[in-house]
This record gives structure tokens, sequence and C-alpha cells, in this order.
């Protein structure tokens, strides 16, 4: 196999490879993977400090003892343990919801439901800051979409209404949004859009990544009361404020177990992907008996001393976009400036996300804070005057 | 929110979701997520029977007690942890390959690895039995592709040649294989598809999701001598022969860093997604040190005795496919006998799968039998006549 060990001769690959290395060195945008080091967590989605709650190791101990470290099955073949089912139950119980089916991660719970929905006759209208996931969802999906003005719904009725006085056969829509976005931290207003849908004969889904055992009640489609909604889809990672791994799908009304049939049948990523490893599903469902209200309440007071403490810098009081989750974004005025201030940070012992360009979706460089609900107030606060003094600095 | 929770008007959604119900029901092809019973294992990927062993728990014990239940961040925000480059390192010890990068699963590797390298100018070829996370992943990355017939290079070769005489710009092309397929079990002939994508400046993809710990070598790319093969890509799944859950890229050659890189700063389920749990990395970290040659020898030969009691029965003779891997399919006459002998072995204690269409690539109907290291010769002969006779039944 001398030929094809041998350097091959320069082929278009690999000058399209050195080519995008180049623009990203260019633009200064390399990203690493550089491991976890042992920093104050203002970085991870770990929003209640569950991933490494004794009980949640225990349960997720015990379910690698019982059963093994993977399911070694699609959960249509023979990779359905008691554990997901149990898992699904305790997660309609936390949100109020019919049905749930649990996927392998939140990544393939948006892709599966998406394309359970999608195929031409369909219509996907998504928010403009929609997750990737959902986007790769839509696009994978066959169906046609669209993406409208963040969180204008004016611009999403607008679409609706063209599709309902188009000419037949019109298609069946979607309208797809985040309860909390990413990267801005802000809400979609769920009530109105709900309710918009229901006047047009469409669906909602909502991914509520940021929000499942994260906001009051424990879900944003819940404290909207729409849990019963049949037409209101919802999706969630496990991973967040759950700690663990794994996604889902909730389901509401009095279709909600037709519609998991019809999911469980049709969703590419639930039928040709391994089931979520057992530890993981059990301890997502030990974390959700940890996901109190009052928990939920000390995630939320810490977000708020984030936002007061860095807004009574004058310096930074007018760049805090203004959050309806835990994470909280600082403007920054260059991409530059942004990564000088995380890597700082870094060197004095907390870690901050920064967003830059492409990542952002209005172009503006951030660093991203991320409140815990076990962080005490006062240490917490003692840091944020580490990130405003660290912010001062690389802009003088 | 009473007139979102009431039973909202029958919209075209309703119609849809009832009309699929009944399409399921009049082709008899509902698909179930029965909880795993205690049967006798002709149908789990757990091949070598490593999800379970003491060592492997033991590994994601201590992942799960030092870091917690999930990784809490994407590997590219706070999400890598030590254990993640520990496993990445041993999978290239393993395979002899240079480079690795682990994702979530092996659907998001092929999803992430075919994204990055699609995108206006590329040009993916991918064998018609190729799993659905590779035509997913085709689908989704913006580039071109076409399917050519199951292993016929021939085929290939003339979308290749047809492709370098076609006037510039000329894509950059992608072959897209299987070593082992999952359904029939046959095996592509990876040398001769490496050779050809080098004579036509082209890249090979090996998903190499049956043959990573279950084939002579512990890899199909390595048995092939093309492990230091630059050209040639590599995905596979870490919740097959490994046990756990979780997926990698595995690269070769000099630009193995340079191709990390890229995937790195580029493949959507890489950046956009959590990170693997630590219990399931240090899980298939773990099942390396014992996917050892002689477990995949035990492996083979309780492959080769399941062909062989099988075929000694006249009824059954012409009808196995040829496997490669550790897969073995008996054709079935009908999709009916084959759920009814699947049916009737799970009440006679044993677990076997069944594949019916659409699940099929050729339309046949077959029951599918894996074998395991760890089963002993003597039972697992007692047992393969309970299936060679529940077949007789189901037909006479």
């Amino acid at each position: 196999m001398s030929e094809l060990t041998a350097a091959p001769a320069a082929t278009a690959w690999d000058g399209w490879l050195r080519g995008r290395a180049a623009v990203r060195a260019k633009r200064d945008m390399q990203r690493a993977d550089s491991a976890r080091a042992d920093l104050y967590d203002l970085a991870s989605n770990d929003y209640l400090g569950l991933s490494a709650h004794p009980l949640v190791r225990t349960a997720a101990i015990n379910a690698l003892c019982t059963v093994g470290a993977g399911a070694s099955a699609s959960r249509v073949a023979s990779g359905t343990w008691g554990i997901h089912r149990e898992l699904e139950t305790a997660l309609c119980d936390y949100t109020g919801r019919a049905q749930a089916l649990v996927f392998s991660s939140g990544y393939t719970a948006n892709l599966g439901v998406l394309g359970a929905l999608g195929g031409p006759g369909s219509l996907f209208l998504l928010d403009a800051h929609a997750h990737a996931s959902l986007i790769d969802g839509a696009k994978l999906s066959g169906a046609a979409w669209h993406s409208f003005e963040h969180n204008n719904l004016a611009a999403a009725e607008a679409l609706l209404r063209a599709n309902r006085d188009a000419p037949a056969p019109k298609p069946r829509v979607v309208l797809v949004l985040e309860s909390i976005y990413s990267v801005l931290g802000d809400a979609a207003p769920l009530e109105r859009a709900a309710a918009l849908c229901a006047q047009y004969g469409a669906l909602l889904l909502v991914d509520e990544a940021h929000s499942l055992a994260a906001v009051p009640g424990g879900s944003a489609v819940r404290a909207a009361g729409l849990e019963q909604a049949g037409h209101v889809l919802a999706t969630a990672t496990l991973s967040k404020a759950l700690g663990a791994q794994g996604g889902v799908v909730l389901l509401g009304g009095p279709q909600a177990q037709l519609w998991r049939e019809h999911l469980l049948n049709t969703a590419r990523t639930f039928i040709f992907d391994t089931a979520l490893a057992p530890a993981a599903a059990a301890g997502a469902r030990a974390a959700l008996d940890l996901a109190t209200t009052e928990r939920i309440a000390a995630l939320a007071a810490n977000t708020r001393l984030i936002r007061d403490t860095l807004a009574a810098h004058a310096r930074l009081a007018g760049r805090i976009d203004p959050a309806a989750g835990a994470v909280q974004s600082v403007r920054m005025r260059t991409p530059g400036q942004a990564a000088a201030a995380a890597a700082l940070l870094r060197e004095r012992g907390c870690a901050v996300n920064c967003f830059r360009p492409p990542s952002v979706p209005d172009g503006i460089s951030r660093l991203r804070l991320t409140a815990h609900a076990h962080h005490h107030p006062d240490t917490l606060a003692a840091v944020l005057e580490t990130v405003a003094r660290t912010i001062k600095e690389v802009e003088s």
C-alpha cells in the first residue's frame, strides 16, 4: 500500500484545507478545545450545580451497575431500558405535559422532531436567532423554511397570513422559537406566539434548552399556561440545568400519544441512533427531583446579582443585555477586547464565555456570564468586581 | 389561556397526523420502544460484552465521581475534560491513526464531518447502503451528492471520471462508504476504494461503526493498511463494540492535525452540542484496553458458529447473507413471517432483530442475529437450534 501511505499528490482538498485555515488565522477566529481547568465557573451550563450532586452521581452509578456503560442499541431495537421510561414519566410530571420521548442529545431531538414534521407540504418559520440544531433540522427536513426577524411576531404573522391567503395547496406551518435564546439571553413571547399559531392552525415548536429546570415553574411552556396545549411541542436538553446528557421532545393535549408514536416511527435520529447511556438518563432523572423552586430562585437571585453588580459600573451600565434566563451578556467594543478580557479573567481564576462573530447573531462581540444557583452571593460579588476591573483594563 | 388549552379546531396537522398513523397501521409497520427484557442477547450491538464489564463500569464511575454526570458545555466552550483528550489519544493508539476528535454520538460525528467537508464546490458519492446519518450528513452539508449501486466501485469510478472530465470548476469529491454495512453485514472493498480515491484526488470517508474493535486488527482501515493515508477519514461509534456512547472522527497522514483543527472550527454538531458525558468517555476508554485480539477472535468464532449452525439446516442454507462482521442476516419469505419469528423467539427467551421494509435497502425482510464474544459456544449452538426450529414453524 506504499502508494497510498506515501504523501499523495496535492489535490484540490489540500489547497482548500490550507485556505480555510488561513482564513481563520487572518480573522483571528481559531477555536480551541482546551481541557477544563479548575476555575470559578461563570461559563458552564450546569445552572443548578446538579451535575456533580451526590444524589445525581449515586443514581448514575446505580444505572451503570444495573445496566452498563451504554444502552447498546437503538431505542426501537433493544436499547430502551426501564430508566428511559422512568425518565420520560418524570419529565412529564415535572413539566405538566402528557408525553415525552428521550433522545441521545438536544441536538438530535431537534433534528428528529423537525424531520418528523417536515417533508413536502410543510413550512417552518424560524426566529432569526434560532439555535444551530433548529436550523439544521429545518434544512434537513425537506420542508420549506424561512426565518423572520428576531422576536418580531408581527413579521411571523405576516408570513402566516401570506401562507393562509395563498392558493391551495397550503403548507402545514410550524413556528419555531426558543424559550430563552442562547447568546443574548432574551425570552420569546410564548403566550402570544401560541395564540397566533392557534389562530392560523399552525404548530408551535419551543426549544426549552435554557428554560427547563431553570425558570420559575421549571418550564417556560408551563409558566405560559401552555402545557396542555396540543399544538405546542417542546424540546429540551438534559445537559444544561439537569447536568447530564440527552434531549427530549415534550408533548401535550389529546393527541400527545399519537404524536409520540409518530415521532417514534419517523424521527431518524431516534430510530437510527444508539439510545442515551443509562447513567446519563438516571442522572437527569435524579436531577429533576433536585431542580426545586428554591434552587431555581437562587439561580434567579445570582443572575440579578451579576446584572446589578456589573451595571453599577458606569462603564458597563448601558452594555448589559436584558436577560430572561441565567445567561448575562456584556457587549464588548471589539472582538479583540472580548477575547483579551476572557483570557485575562482565565489567568485570574475565572471562566467566562467569549462570543465573537460569526457566533453572535448581530455581529457584536460579548462576554457571556452564566449564573449558577450554588454560588455564594458574597464570593460571586467579589468575582464580579474582578470581571469589571478586567474589562476596564483591556479597554484602557 | 382557555382558548389554547381547550381542544383546538381541527387543523391540517390533525388530519396529517391521523393519516400517517393510518398508513403505518395498514402496512403493519408500527415500531415500538418496549423496555429491554432479560433475554438471550442476539440483538444488541454490545459485540464484546464490554458495556457491563467491571473495569468499564469502574472507569465510568471514577469519571462520575471526579467530574459529574455531564460535561456541562460544548467541547469548544468549557466542556472538554481531561478524559476526552485521554480517550482521543487511546483511540489513536488503538487504530494507528494520528488524530481523533470525539463527538457526542456516531450520528453527530457523521453529520459533523460531512458538514465540515461540504458546501458549494463539494460532491459526495455515497454507497446506496450508507447509514441514515451519512445520508442526512450529505443532505445537510450543502454539497451536491449522488448515491451509487451498493459496493459497485465501477459505478463509483464512472462518477469520479465524469467529474474529472467535466468543465471547470470541478468539485472536490468525497467517496462515502461503511467498512461493514449495517443490515446485510457485508464489507466494502476499502483498499480498492482508497486507491481509486488517490487516483482521482478524492477523499475517502469510511464509517467504522461496525468494525471498530470488532474486526481483526481492531479497525478495518488499519487492516487495509490505510491508517496513515491522509486522504482516508474515518468515523466510528463508541456505542457498539466499545459498549458506551459517543462518536469519533479519526484522521491520519501529514495533515491530520490540520484536519482536526478544521473539524473543531467548522463541525456544527461539535461546536453547538454538549460534549460527551465523562462517564461514557471513560467507559469507552477502558473498553479499548479490553478489546483484545482474543475477544475479537471469540466474536469471529461465534459469528461463524451462527452462520454454520443455521446453514446446516437445508431450509436456511441458501438464505444467509455472507457477513464480514458480527451481524448475520437470514432472509425471510415475508415481512409477516419475519415479525412472527422474532416475536415467537422473544417468548422463547431469545432477542433477535427483525428488519422489514422500509428499513432494508433491497426490500427483503430479515432476521438479524448479532454475535457476541462472551457467549459460550455450547449455549449459543443450542439457542440457534431454537432459532432454526422457530423459523420452520412460522413457515409451515
